[in-house]
């Protein structure tokens, strides 16, 4: 039988894979990527970097991998959609995604054939590979086994730069897209890690006595950190991460941003 | 300058440590480890596992590595505190702790060593090492750089065996001490990993359409999984979990709760 291995990679740092993702990465035969173009140079460029350092490129009497590359659908990213049509702009693209990498797994991968998806950080956080492999699945296109090969987030790379944890005693760690704390951080609920944000949204938040931790390119070379209270940080934050941007022609950032304690502060 | 290195060791399964894990292990010239007595000997086990499987025995003109094991101070764990009681106590046992690790580290470690604390998990994610690190250097008893190596946790080793996105489309990701969850899941709040449950409290959560994954052992030979809709699977959870832990004398567990939607049935 098919055999599909989505395995995370980590945040960034080609080091930063586990030796069960490295096991895994020497048994696939047919890696699945999406070409997410130009701007993801960045990325595709670490996948790659991974797949140098810890795939064998002898391995006896089998062959070396091979790398289909799946064009990327369009997506709406309008700004302006609520919530049930922001769900509906990703289901549609999620179906685009089932479509297409369906076809190249049936296309692509053999029947004995070992198949790979290297997923940026963590395949279960904010990533929709497994969801998409459960629409490909469901439409018949193809049969396969698959398994999940845990890998190290962002957040946690976040988090070891600054070396803090991530909860405070006998609090909750909540992890949230930025579109969930534009209006700032819910009451009853101190810290908040915030991934998918297109700006610095946490800059548009007034609330007073918070703090925010902010990391780009975590665990890389082009690692840059910032901290201290928000008011006094995010006006830098924001300069720093636009002309990061500007640089490398793409960015990757995430940052905690907590309430401080009273009787805790900065803590 | 002495170093000491933090290094997040996975959940169990001696391969799910990082590359740079492996790496940092390699140069750790002196592990410090808490004595946490028979009933964690499952974790120390581990532990060893970890260390004859990755850390090369000879190191050339280097010696091998030396295991300081400092006893664990006791800790109040009455069910009964409030929550600022709760914090006075593990305050109280943190600065123990301190105090006992800023002594070994003071004796044990020369000038130009490199000391490592193995930390189950990620040391970000309800680990109290780093926070013992800040008191050990305000202390003044021991000067030391030290640096965080991230590691995969529990709770991305229960959605990789369950093989499902920790969040959904746009929600936020919610992981929670047990004693947060014991009135129910939050409004507005749909999911949540549930850490540190010295039972099953989900049991005790009367709100029906709620769905739950659960994990023991996770990513280990000894892994059990269950999942379902919570009302028929919370019976064989409790019995389970207590089977268990009879079993194997002592039992890491974790899951999540997740409040089904109208429109996504057991997604």
């Amino acid at each position: 039988m098919r055999e599909l291995l989505v395995i995370g990679m980590g945040p960034g740092h080609p080091d930063q894979v586990t030796v069960q993702a490295v096991n895994a990465l020497n048994r696939v035969d047919v890696f699945f990527q999406f070409d997410k173009g130009d701007a993801k140079s960045g990325l595709n460029a670490a996948r790659e970097e991974i797949l140098a350092r810890h795939v064998v490129s002898d391995r006896g009497t089998r062959p070396g991998y091979r790398v289909v590359t799946i064009p990327e659908p369009p997506r709406d990213r309008s700004v302006s959609l609520d919530r049930a049509g922001y769900e509906g702009s990703v289901g549609d693209w999620h179906q685009a995604r089932a479509e297409l990498i369906g076809q190249a797994l049936a296309a692509e991968l053999g029947p004995d054939e070992v198949g790979g998806c290297l997923v940026w950080g963590d395949p279960s956080v904010y990533d929709s590979t497994l969801r998409i492999i459960d629409r490909v699945l469901a439409s018949g296109v193809a049969e396969f086994a698959y398994s999940v090969i845990p890998g190290v987030t962002s957040v946690q790379a976040l988090a070891a730069a600054h070396r803090i944890p991530l909860n405070r005693v006998g609090e909750p760690i909540h992890i949230t897209p930025a579109r969930q704390i534009a209006g700032g951080l819910p009451d009853g609920l101190d810290s908040a890690v915030v991934m998918l944000d297109r700006g610095f949204t946490a800059a548009e938040v007034a609330e007073p006595a918070l703090s925010v931790f902010w990391g780009a390119y975590l665990s890389t070379a082009d690692e840059v950190l910032i901290r201290g209270p928000l008011g006094e940080v995010a006006a830098e934050i924001t300069r720093t991460r636009a002309e990061l941007r500007e640089r490398h022609g793409w960015i990757m950032d995430t940052y905690l941003l907590r309430r401080d304690r009273p009787d805790q502060p900065g803590a």
